[in-house]
């Protein structure tokens, strides 16, 4: 008998027909004779719409309160799927997070969680129920209830893996696994049947949305055997784990991310510290910097370029421009129609060709690169936005239409 | 400085209007200088809402999952309702019942309050935080969310105002008060200003809405003082308390119950044990029985008459039928059509002109009266339904027109 976690997201149980194929789908699993940990997001437009409640009541309410108000979502989600399986005859359970005992740090709409209390999970696992819980929450050590931020039920459901030892961590969404790229824009997509987790973060942070970030970290540290399936097709999905088929040479796939802007500090004195200084000023604000460049400038200054969110631009421009006199910068060169195409695989920076490869699909489509920036397992460029899709199509197909 | 418990059911905080309203009288009540702890229900029409969610998926659901379902109305109402008051600039914290630590039996649905834990919220007033605590709910000892059944939140109010030594707990509704009968049948009804505890809970159980029996017991056994006050309109409402003023001469009121219904067991032997074992088997059934009357029959035997509500009385004449061998009587006589009207008043038994009063009211009437049944502070009579709202008003004008 295995323990297998599956989470279900909110556009999977948004109606009582989803919830009924939800349901079935655990049925499923718990009749093959496995033990079952469900997490649930809220149901569809749940979340958005207790936000726009709250906003008519008071658009600057507290984290505080606003988590108190949303965590009414997944508790929703959860016993409406116990009924479900209820009426399937089935011995079930919904769990709020407090119940659970996902003891979270006390950052109200972005808490991290910090361990898990094994007891009632235990208790109801050893009585074979299926156990439902609220995934996205955690509560803190005042006893007062926190949501995890984006993503937030993912990285729920690997936790409950992680800490209950389980086989297996089933995420279901509605595509049917991670695939080399978007198939919105490239009908030639081909959907990976496993990749590794390193692989896995650089495209989820490379604008892949399928499974968030932390949810994968959490995976990788704790070894969770993580699978992206899709919750309304019954067929394989996509298995995350620490090592793939050796045998694997090419990229695991190609990813966009056209929600960036790129900033450029023009004229920089070529002091030591500068660019702490200009980062450090960013952080303070809670501004996520990404690609960073610098180069040498005209008459011994140098210039720092790097990208931001598009949300974030103009309050970067601001927080810069009033430390003008400090930072010693002539002016600042500020694009918001920049795009970034990315190539993600393991080994691929050893594989001097890779980088080549790409960089020639590029040459051949005509499009022009602004940036490039690499890790060990990547190699992103920034482009004109209005070049990005058309930049994606000329890279997948010279990477997966020659094999 | 006093502390205050206020309690707002939940057509008060139906939207967002109702709900600035609602902080309105918070803020009014805590600006004054009181701490102040606020209990509400969910939202207008939310509970609803959520039923009808729970029957599309599985009309049989478990008690244990509909509460965990429901419990999530008041979670929302006291999270924006925080939020109006975070927009005053007031501090304010929302509590769930199980972070406030309000113990319960385990009967979902039905389940009764044990203790409150003074922890968390003696922390929050130390602070001068206004309190908003979700009504109706508890949790129980395995630490899984019940719901105290009808009038939950005004007992959750009385409990809290309880356990906390209040000096005053105020229950809004949409009326201004108890008054002497419904406004809807007699418009001359006056509003009470005081009432003692044993003359609401007659007319709460002789079929005032305004208060739940449950709610008054509790304030009577805590010597808790109670308000009913109108949400809508900023006046005096009723005060109900142990002693009312003692010039006081007069009934309290006149109530109506049209929800009943008349069941015989014609030609009973007479037996000893007969009545235990008839109202021993209906309330294994869970059928609460009313008015009880029993007199000599014909040839020996008797007939023992009692009321039912309307909604079980197919089930008990089942019941009785079921039994009928072993009970020996002859026949079942059941009657829907008929009603209750009650007058209470402390003293009332005492005073043997009062009764009298009555029947003479409903004698000029042309009235006739089926059964009655008194206790020490009120005097029933069953009457033919159509008669009910005539001889409310007309036993009103008996005791109020007079004065």
């Amino acid at each position: 008998m295995s323990l297998i976690v599956q989470k279900f997201g909110g556009s999977s149980v948004r109606d009582a027909q989803r919830i009924r194929n939800v349901a079935g789908i655990i049925a499923e699993t718990y009749l093959q004779g496995n033990d079952v940990i469900v997490v649930l997001s809220a149901q569809g437009d749940t979340t958005d719409d207790l936000i726009a409640k709250a906003q008519e009541i008071n658009p600057n309410a507290s984290k505080r309160e606003m988590d108190m108000l949303l965590s009414t979502g997944e508790q929703i989600s959860v016993a409406l799927c116990a009924m479900a399986l209820e009426s399937m005859g089935l011995p079930c359970v919904s769990l709020a997070a407090w119940q659970v005992g996902i003891q979270s740090t006390n950052v109200h709409s972005d808490a991290r969680i910090k361990r898990i209390d094994p007891e009632r999970v235990q208790m109801e696992l050893d009585q074979h129920r299926i156990i439902l819980v609220t995934g996205f929450q955690g509560v803190d050590r005042n006893g007062d209830v926190t949501t995890l931020g984006r993503g937030g039920s993912d990285t729920s459901a690997v936790a409950l893996a992680a800490a209950f030892r389980a086989d297996l961590c089933q995420i279901f969404t509605d595509v049917d696994g991670v695939y080399t790229t978007d198939p919105r824009i490239v009908p030639e997509a081909r959907k990976l049947d496993e990749i590794t987790y390193d692989e896995m973060l650089e495209l989820a942070s490379q604008g892949a949305q399928v499974l968030h970030n932390r949810s994968v970290e959490l995976a990788k540290k704790f070894r969770v055997n993580l699978e992206v399936v899709s919750s309304l097709e019954r067929k394989p999905g996509t298995k995350i784990k620490e090592v793939t088929k050796v045998e694997k040479t090419n990229i695991a796939g190609v990813a966009k991310d056209t929600s960036i802007a790129r900033v450029a500090l023009i004229g920089l004195q070529h002091n030591p510290g500068v660019a702490f200084q200009v980062f450090d000023l960013l952080s303070k604000h809670n501004i996520n910097v990404d690609v960073i460049l610098q180069s040498i400038g005209r008459e011994a200054t140098k210039d720092i370029t790097f990208t931001v969110h598009k949300k974030d631009l103009v309050e970067a421009e601001e927080i810069l421009n009033e430390h003008k006199a400090a930072l010693m910068f002539d002016h600042i060169e500020a694009d918001e129609s920049i795009g970034k195409v990315s190539i993600v695989g393991v080994g691929l920076m050893s594989n001097c060709g890779v980088a080549a490869k790409m960089f020639e699909a590029l040459y051949e489509a005509g499009i022009n690169i602004q940036m490039i920036n690499t890790s060990e397992i990547r190699v992103s460029v920034l482009l004109d936005e209005e070049d990005v899709n058309r930049a994606v199509k000329a890279i997948h197909a010279k990477f997966f239409d020659e094999i």
